[in-house]
């Protein structure tokens, strides 16, 4: 017996890692001291008074959509996007970025696709895309080709290290609009459209402008962009993703601190009533599922609010903080 | 509909993620500036002069052995061995290491035993278990319940640095013993063993000191403690891992430079014998597949190999560099 008996070619898989190494090469930096393709990578160190802030993340089951509309480009966007605005909430901005594909089989066509979407978002953020992992193992998988894993880290000046520990109640709530489902959701979303309703990915539905799969694909925004200049207005931010308003907002609450988001102040997208309405979902349900429309919560002091909301398109003040020791209320 | 009608409970997972987050404090150092819990972790930055080294690995279909063993508590420290033996061959130490598990469904005491695993490993290489990922995916997996995969950032003063381009024909490569398969070829070993030969975890088999099942889990061994204190007697060090000893020597030869192997030097333990006999395995899939007992190869000056085979136990000369560009040759 060989090894490609067990399903894994390892000549295949060297051809795909040297077309992804030659992707991979556009993203470095001047940073990176290593070439791909050895054990680990090197990464010029940080100054004294930096803090490194990491963060792992997968695409999840957005990948089955993926699979079902036959496009893999923008998964990878999902993934790098997904991972700065995490450690933008504390404040700092991506040095280098890992990857780990699994698969039951090696694809080439598919790999350098995802691979594709991954450098192009790492270099529109000045990320270095410095390794990752591609491992083949067979009959790992059912009803889905891959898994699709990353891991970031950036790097803040120590100072600035934002810590949720100074929000206090009257702290204003500014809500972010996201792009669509980002990447949380979609067991639900799968279940209610594509099994309950019966709807195709081709499906064109009322105010949707893309057919449904390609809207359920709209890449994860990338705050940083949106962000960066108003970190220091800043006291927390809240990444809406698993868990949506209540989980993601109640991590940075102090003791003694509760949030009212007020839903009132925005409306959701079609997207998000199309699937309430399909799937019969309770609001609860919905609001810590969905990101609802909004996929940052930047909590500020009263005085900071209008500097904030001015001069990002679509902030917009969607709650407060409150002495409580409710939580998180959505009403 | 509910969330939960998908497959996912948010409510376990909270469960779950608070006796995680005990878990990951014990492996914190004082360098770890963030609760558990937040959307990064932050880590107090590494002086001027020192480079990061980061690298990504996976446990592989290990897992489905671990499985079928019902035995979760090792193949934690297979990732962070894996991991913390990764970057040592670029001169690195470990900081810090984050985890990303997914599964179909949360079993809370197979989420536990991994973690538990991990931090374990964590904690005797002095890395902090910083932050990790675990995604609840129903119907994600087909014949095995979780992946593993595992991100570490390590740390090396810039001027020792370990850059393989200094190798020169002449210089001595010198093989450390493996526990056994470590986390690679488990593919092929369970088609051989348990497909085509039949065994079962339970089996009892001439030269295996423990059942099957328990054999094939051996944590990898970890070769930092071995060999940190001759980093500076080495020119390069080769993981022999997926690829085996062609691939991953061959990332490390400069141009001109190629490797002779004698498999002569040391005799490849019980069960990778067991392997090639059952399945019939050629010679050239062997070696390129497993690390038939040699997990490690340090390359070094011919003057420099007997402070380190005098040090270190079991280590051996097992081959040299010559001129040429064959590449690897196992003979």
């Amino acid at each position: 017996m060989r090894y490609s008996d067990a399903g894994v070619s390892i000549d295949l898989a060297d051809g795909v890692k040297s077309r992804i190494g030659r992707i991979v090469r556009s993203t470095f930096t001047p940073r990176v001291l290593t070439a791909p393709g050895l054990f680990g990578a090197a990464f010029a160190g940080v100054g004294r008074g930096e803090v490194l802030v990491a963060s792992c993340d997968g695409v999840g089951t957005k990948l089955t959509v993926a699979g079902m509309v036959g496009r893999h480009d923008t998964v990878g966007a999902d993934l790098v996007n997904h991972s700065v605005n995490d450690i933008l909430t504390l404040g700092a901005r991506p040095l280098f970025f890992l990857d780990y594909i699994a698969a039951s089989r090696l694809d080439p066509a598919v790999m350098t696709a995802v691979v594709g979407g991954l450098a192009r978002a790492c270099r529109s953020v000045g990320c270095a895309l410095i390794g990752g992992e591609t491992a083949i193992m067979p009959g790992w998988f059912s009803g889905l080709d891959y898994d699709l894993v990353g891991f970031i880290v950036g790097s803040v000046a120590k100072r600035r290290l934002i810590r949720p520990d100074r929000l206090v109640p009257g702290d204003v709530a500014i809500g972010l609009p996201s792009s669509g489902l980002h990447t949380n959701g979609y067991s639900l979303a799968r279940k209610v459209l594509f099994e309950r309703a019966g709807y195709g990915v081709e499906e064109r539905l009322p105010g949707l402008r893309l057919p449904l799969g390609r809207e359920l694909l709209r890449p994860h925004r990338c705050y940083l962009p949106l962000v960066h200049q108003h970190l220091h207005r800043v006291k927390a931010l809240a990444h809406i993703t698993g868990g949506g308003f209540y989980d993601n907002i109640a991590r940075l609450l102090p003791a003694e601190c509760s949030c009212i988001i007020r839903r009132s102040s925005w409306r959701p997208g079609a997207i998000f009533r199309l699937i309430q309405q399909a799937g019969d979902v309770p609001d609860f349900e919905m609001y810590r599922t969905f990101n609802m429309g909004i996929g940052m919560v930047l909590f500020a002091a009263p005085g900071q609010v209008d500097a904030i909301t001015n001069s990002i398109p679509g902030a917009r003040v969607v709650g407060r903080l409150v002495r409580g020791t409710f939580g998180v209320s959505v009403v």
